[in-house]
């Protein structure tokens, strides 16, 4: 292992040649070997390595896990390290530190830069605001293709994206955009007035980051200009951000849908007592609205006493109702966060699932019967649990299709109904549907 | 609405008219207008937008939707779209046609343009090759910086970016790769040889998508070259196909852990027999190894006709059992796909989930006794259930931590461990541990 070796290169005080070692490693591998080492090993490696090269590890990390590594670096050197990064990376890592420590740092960079980080941490991190760079290139119209190739060339070491360059007037207001790629084709002595498009899709600084993310991806963009109320050009949303978005916005769909609140970091790095935290509330919630089915149970005692071979079927028979919401309202919360399914589409969506549904019901119907007559059941009890299938079935796909359609309708994020919370609310109601038939069908008081 | 008004003016024979209303349409409103239409609509209207336009709004289009909207155009039209698309965009619609189709349509296209999708079609959809598209600029290392930029000038028109330009010998092996940005900066009489980079990071057709997803994510790369087992460059994979990868792949985890194979295309568009298809499978396989509830229950019967009351605890401790479970696996099985977890961190996966498990397991078993003394339950039945509760938490814990690490090893996909999957291989296995429990603290036999 090269980080074995570096790592033993530094204990032995030997920190110019790990650093030699540590030279040819690529970012990530850097940031992994940083998040390793301990305090004394990164104090005598931190003066061998630049804080350019620095900056692009911390780049390579997740915020929060940044945040944690970039502290441990003198000041001077982490104030460094935020001035080489892109500012709305370097946002975003500022974001994660306790507020005393942002200002420490803050205050040791350039006045400048500080300035354009606290603009941008005036936005909160899941905003356009907050995703966007404040680095763009931006030109009048009144001058010529040649000379924006020209400014272009002076930009390009700093600014994140050379391949729209945005027009402006002289208070700031977006007037047009030209990508690289029109001015490369174009006469060298046109304005840029000439060739600019003037139709520019732009985003409100206040707008959801996953709005950016649509925009950027539906119209395959590199970048998205970001305006204040005024229309004047804040910053850019480059392309690079939208995988982020994307992943971060999956992310916490999944770990809602399976029943917890969302971690909001890496699986590894978030501490057990988070992990508890955010499970546990729900855990309770949903035990809370479980204690529903012990109440059921409990009002059809004399049913389950006379009977006591009903009770064998309660597992199955909810836990098919359970497994069909589960299949339901994922597709559904997933077609919603699309954007495949809309508010307009309730009708088409409950119509769907019920067809489908009653089909469905009709084939686990068939399986009951067939398991309980292979257990030796008297047919009374069989048709009962068939015929308790067929309604749980539905009763289940009717609340899965149209809960999260309700929810996203009341303006609440539908990934709340999870698999679980559906599971739970057709647990007690399919419970009171199969004890009643199976009273009906055997003829109980 | 713009739609009806445009619907109207083909109606009355004045396809004309409507024409000029389509022109100002923005390239999916213009796709979602066409998918209205009928076919004689459709068939007045198409000598009057050109098939430039009618290829924009195509590949707005989900690519099984594309292939229904295009079949329904004459076959010179549809072979005309076919050729202004994108390669990789056209290829992933003539990928949804039926052979026959297919074959009629590449026939009537240019056999230049025709031969380039029959190349893409030769990998699978889901590949680095699937998804590459073959025009893309290359150069010679010997040619100056000035003449590759009148080259790019040329090429601009057709590439699908030209962002970078890739140098590859007279064979066509990859040797490097300048960016427009380099080339802009660089000294106009430099070779390329001189300014490329020669490190290119490039990827074997044969190569997963969600690999080269990764690749392009990880090093904000606008387009990652695609090469043959000979190092020849065969096309390029754009950022803009991040984007869609992430999203396709995140839909078919989701859709998998809630219990159903993947759809494959969009909520609304798939048949309700595909829906049932895809969600019967997976249900009878879960009913299946859910049937083992009833004959634990059966073997149980002595004791659940001697004490009632240890029945309605039944769906409340194998809820709680499979939330947690549930919890879990969504998590472990994100963590996994965004390579936040690997094989080698099994054992700490485990670790963190038991720990966190057992304080779970406490806090179920408190709210386990207070639900059953405020049921007025006996002390000895409230011990066994918060006892009960305890096993089955940390069990559950346990079965959906290791799972999906297991199944990641030995090389299947982990979301197949859905919920649902968790949950009912925890119910049977609950049961035992609960009634056994039961048996125990109530001194039955």
């Amino acid at each position: 292992m090269e980080v074995r070796r570096i790592r033993e290169l530094v204990t032995a005080g030997n920190a110019a040649a790990a650093a030699e070692l540590v030279a040819t490693l690529p970012p990530s591998e850097l940031a992994d070997l940083l998040l390793r080492l301990g305090p004394h090993e990164l104090a005598a490696l931190e003066p061998h390595i630049g804080s350019d090269r620095l900056a692009d590890a911390v780049a390579q990390l997740d915020p929060s896990e940044a945040a944690r590594l970039i502290v441990r670096f003198s000041r001077a050197e982490a104030a460094d390290i935020l001035e080489e990064m892109e500012p709305d990376d370097a946002a975003d890592v500022v974001e994660e530190l306790r507020e005393e420590e942002a200002e420490e740092l803050l205050s040791q960079m350039q006045p400048s830069e500080a300035e354009e980080l606290r603009e941008l941490l005036s936005y909160p991190p899941d905003t356009a605001g907050g995703r966007m760079t404040p680095e763009f290139v931006s030109i009048s119209p009144d001058v010529t293709v040649a000379a924006a190739m020209r400014l272009i060339r002076a930009k390009a070491p700093d600014a994140e994206t050379i391949y729209y360059v945005y027009v402006t007037d002289r208070r700031g207001h977006l007037l047009g955009v030209v990508s690289l790629r029109d001015l490369v084709i174009a006469e060298p002595q046109s304005t840029i007035g000439q060739v600019m498009r003037r139709q520019v899709i732009r985003l409100p600084a206040t707008a959801d980051q996953e709005e950016a993310a649509r925009l950027l991806m539906d119209h395959d963009f590199l970048a998205l200009p970001v305006v204040d109320d005024d229309g004047r050009l804040l910053g850019v949303i480059t392309s690079d951000d939208v995988a982020d978005v994307l992943e971060e916005e999956a992310t916490e769909d999944i770990e809602r849908l399976g029943g917890s609140q969302p971690l909001g970091e890496p699986y590894l790095r978030a501490s057990l007592r988070g992990l508890f935290g955010k499970r546990v509330v729900w855990l309770i919630a949903l035990f809370m609205a479980g204690t529903l089915t012990s109440a059921v149970l409990h009002s059809f005692s004399d049913t389950l006493e006379r009977v006591v071979a009903l009770t064998f079927f309660i597992p199955l028979l909810i836990g098919t109702g359970g497994n069909v919401g589960s299949q339901i309202v994922t597709t559904v919360v997933r077609a919603l966060a699309l954007g495949d399914v809309g508010f307009g589409d309730t009708w088409r969506v409950l119509r769907r699932e019920l067809l489908v549904g009653m089909s469905i019901a009709v084939v686990m119907a068939v399986a009951m019967f067939i398991r309980a007559q292979t257990m030796g059941m008297e047919m009374n009890i069989t048709l009962a649990v068939s015929l308790a299938a067929i309604f749980i079935v539905v009763w289940s796909a009717f609340v899965a299709a149209v809960l999260p359609l309700v929810l996203a309708r009341v303006g609440m994020d539908p990934a709340v109904v999870s698999a679980p919370l559906i599971i739970t609310l057709v647990d007690a109601s399919g419970l009171v549907m199969y004890l009643n038939i199976a009273r009906l069908v055997l003829g109980l008081d």
